[in-house]
């Protein structure tokens, strides 16, 4: 296949490297849309979400009006393609990339929405070249997935971002918690995240939890006090508490 | 070393495992205390919380009052047992334990706590058995570790709970979710977690932000509505907005 990927960030470094020997690629500069070739089977735009539309107006002026198009962003919907080319699609790896940093490109979902079924086949295609998990996602589903990937990683991450903080600030080391991360993570292999939930609130130890919160009262501007009391209550209320407790 | 181990659960299970070859250990039921050594170097209490008191004088009625015991709890006091023995200590794995798991024992932090040198030595001793990372770590500091770990290992671990529900309702499969979980733990790796921040609040992305949380208002209960506000605003407070941006 011969794709033109515009857009050379983070998502674009790594399409060309997911395609590799794959297809015949080649990346090309947004601004410019220099060496942008003519007969491509697809053209992929990765660039950032504001930059979308703008890159497929000026994509309409240079390429053929069958020409397929598609962008790569998980949160922009199919009709800023649509509006301007009749095989548009939507073509959404779901990862966290960051450029430099290969993956294993097999395992990464890529979801996929087409204005019809032309399109569609030469999406699917595309996607199965670099992946395993090829899966037909509408405007509306690819929404709700970024969102829950914003609760999954960007949150998740944050919380991370939150201890470090916190044990830095009494000269404490969040290295000691790396193991302990990894394995929180590497149990979701074996059960639902739901099974898997351990600490104070689960067990309605509420001696722990009452004074883990009077400790982070002393903590500045009540931050962390919030999250705990936010997150205690939702464990709480999704385990509640057995007879036997 | 000959060490006892008072405790059959999760953390007792994991003790004889790490111990394994490296030392001579007998698993004590807590209960019965049948089989307990009365020429132990060390005797290990891995009992719920609420049990260590009753275990630690129970102990004492058997015990030589020269035993040195020490508890493996994050959240109890070294005082628990100091109260009945004079050589007291912890002795602290802190890692998530599922029974019937092997881990890497080697790179688990073990954190200890003695009521004076020479029980010190013994567990330093007993730790350095099993572990690379050995660190002396009081009670208050390990109360602080127990916080940042409810953060980092059990907060997290219900937003995973959350999406999957959320995604569950929607019909949709949160398995797809699963590299980039991965890769988010994976990231940790190379840099802070601070600088590992990703998703629309970092970037000040406030159309997709309110278009999330409109879409969050339509769920029941408000509770992810809730969670994301409460973190859009931190990582937002966090991560101030740039000149550029």
């Amino acid at each position: 296949m011969k794709i033109d990927i515009i857009g050379r960030g983070n998502v674009g470094w790594h399409l060309m490297h997911a395609f590799a020997d794959r297809a015949d690629t080649v990346a090309v500069n947004p601004r410019t849309l220099e060496g942008l070739r003519q007969d491509c089977d697809l053209y992929l735009i990765a660039v950032t979400d504001d930059a979308i539309t703008d890159v497929t107006r000026r994509l309409k002026e240079t390429l053929p009006a069958e020409a397929a198009v598609a962008h790569t962003s998980g949160t922009t919907g199919i009709e800023t393609v649509t509006e301007h080319f009749r095989n548009a699609g939507v073509f959404y790896p779901l990862q966290t990339f960051t450029k430099g940093v290969e993956l294993d490109y097999r395992e990464i979902p890529v979801m996929l929405e087409a204005s019809d079924d032309s399109t569609r086949e030469i999406l699917t295609g595309a996607a199965r070249l670099l992946s395993e998990k090829v899966m037909n996602v509408d405007s509306g589903q690819r929404a709700l997935y970024h969102i829950a990937s914003v609760f999954s990683c960007n949150f998740v991450n944050h919380l991370w971002a939150l201890s470090s903080a916190y044990l830095d600030g009494h000269g404490l080391d969040f290295d000691a918690l790396r193991p302990l991360l990894k394995e929180t993570t590497r149990k979701l292999d074996d059960r639902a995240p739901y099974n898997a939930q351990t600490g104070p609130a689960v067990r309605h130890d509420l001696k722990t939890v009452n004074r883990q919160m009077q400790s982070l009262l002393n903590e500045k501007g009540y931050e962390l006090a919030d999250i705990y009391m936010t997150f205690t209550r939702s464990i709480m209320t999704h385990h509640p508490k057995k007879e036997n407790q």
